[in-house]
């Protein structure tokens, strides 16, 4: 196994993949990505998902709305898409403002247009083993894995986190009967007590809590996998951006035995499970 | 702590609170409960869900159907109970006879009527953290429990069995962010490997495999507490049926700080589960 899980490779080789699939279907795959506000790195971001779907073929629509659009107008807006056969998929960028009722908008995407995989529904289906869009940094991690040849099989799993988005789902995937799963799984968080303890139990240690370079050589033993999912922005010595992951890179490289970095790694793979997710949203439609 | 943590007291104490609140309703709580077959251990337990209901005030119709009956049959009949205004709670006894597909099953019983708590929408909002209708030996488990003063948080409870009724649901309500939640959970089953290892760390080791007497001294540290969620049937010395729970209750006794008994252990209180499910239907729906 290489030591440096690229996600450079994969992604090249599943994109092509995928591209074939896209261009298989009689129409172009349509994706409406709705934004709120004007923040730069989530407006990086989309872009990044539009230039991404133009290269796959599908048609990809930013739809950015004021800041202050109410809820009940990104009711009716998501309303009219879930209506529309046209449109395949819909994604909400987030974090959304704090006037929008999260939850409540995550039960009004359609189950089968929901691409980011956050409707109860979808995450019943997850927890029950069931086809579904599930979300895409935990699918991503399973992606990873399976790519290089990372067999989860009766491992011991730590996932550090405990969120909607990663943890929980992950956790959830990972515990199936069936080829990417069959691991023993812990989740632990803020409140686990010995929390390093814990984590040295890791043969595959998966960080996903948004605190960058938390996870040192203590937190690992000696034979450990590790997926790093955090992408944190920090100011580096210069007084520039950086991304940095929730592991502290130098500090465990010398001791893993394979690890993600930051960037290039688990979230480059996420963009492409949302483009896998529209497919999925095509075909179980 | 009491060391042997029966329910007997536990659902006295909760089924007089539930009582009242049943009294508070203008008018009865009408569930129906629907049986295929003739199976007798079965029907003795679905018989004493009736004659609870009946303590409690409630309208338990037993709707016993034959073993032969068709897959459409039985959906007319759920589709029946869900449009019907009278109807509070349906639940489905378990487990039906082979030609009928369960997980469809699961889908088509209105997620507001669901007392058993097993639709797909029902378990995304559990793992969401959302309000909804629960897996009832799960939430059994946290009853206990909290009877027992016995607090999650920070602790480390490793789960043994990853079924969709039990151990996944649990593992699940036990990461929230609440009171009765902010545990540190692993989940093991079939294909942990060092298994003995792994439930050696639990502070909390809850038992939910279905194999009679599995869990020894071996398996556990000198302060653990056990919940044992098995029931199994097995024949005793003088060839009589008795029930086990997962746990060789007989082997761990003197080496655990607490331990549920099978019976008068987590089954029991299941069974109250179900109605405050029904209630809880009544109010969100």
């Amino acid at each position: 196994m290489e030591k440096i899980l690229k996600a450079k490779p994969l992604i090249k080789h599943k994109y092509q993949e995928l591209k074939l699939e896209f261009e298989k279907l009689p129409k172009p795959l349509v994706m409406k990505v709705i934004r709120l506000g004007q923040d730069p790195a989530s407006a990086f971001y989309v872009q990044n998902i539009v230039n991404q779907g133009n290269k796959l073929g599908a048609d990809v629509e930013l739809v950015t709305l004021d800041e202050t659009t109410t809820q009940p107008e990104l009711i009716r807006l998501i309303e009219q898409f879930n209506q529309d056969d046209f449109v395949d998929g819909i994604m909400l960028q987030k974090p959304l403002p704090k006037h929008i009722d999260e939850s409540k908008i995550n039960y009004l995407i359609k189950p089968t247009k929901d691409v980011d995989g956050f409707h109860p529904i979808n995450l019943g289906k997850l927890l029950l083993g069931e086809d579904g869009l599930f979300p895409c940094t935990a699918t991503a991690c399973l992606t990873m894995m399976e790519y290089y040849d990372i067999d989860p099989c009766g491992k011991h799993i730590v996932i550090l986190g405990r969120s909607n988005v990663v943890g929980k789902p992950l956790a959830n995937m990972l515990l199936l009967k069936r080829k990417a799963g069959n691991a023993t799984v812990t989740v632990c968080h803020s409140k686990t007590t010995n929390l390093k303890e814990v984590t040295k139990c890791a043969d595959i240690l998966i960080a996903a809590i948004g605190k960058p370079n938390f996870v040192t050589d203590e937190y690992i033993s000696d034979s450990c996998i590790v997926l790093d999912v955090g992408i944190n922005e920090v100011i580096d010595s210069e007084g520039k951006i950086k991304y940095v992951g929730d592991v502290d890179y130098n500090s465990v490289f010398g001791k893993v035995i394979a690890i993600t970095p930051v960037p290039n790694g688990i979230g480059s793979v996420t963009t492409y499970e949302l483009f896998k997710n529209l497919l999925k949203a095509k075909i179980i439609s």
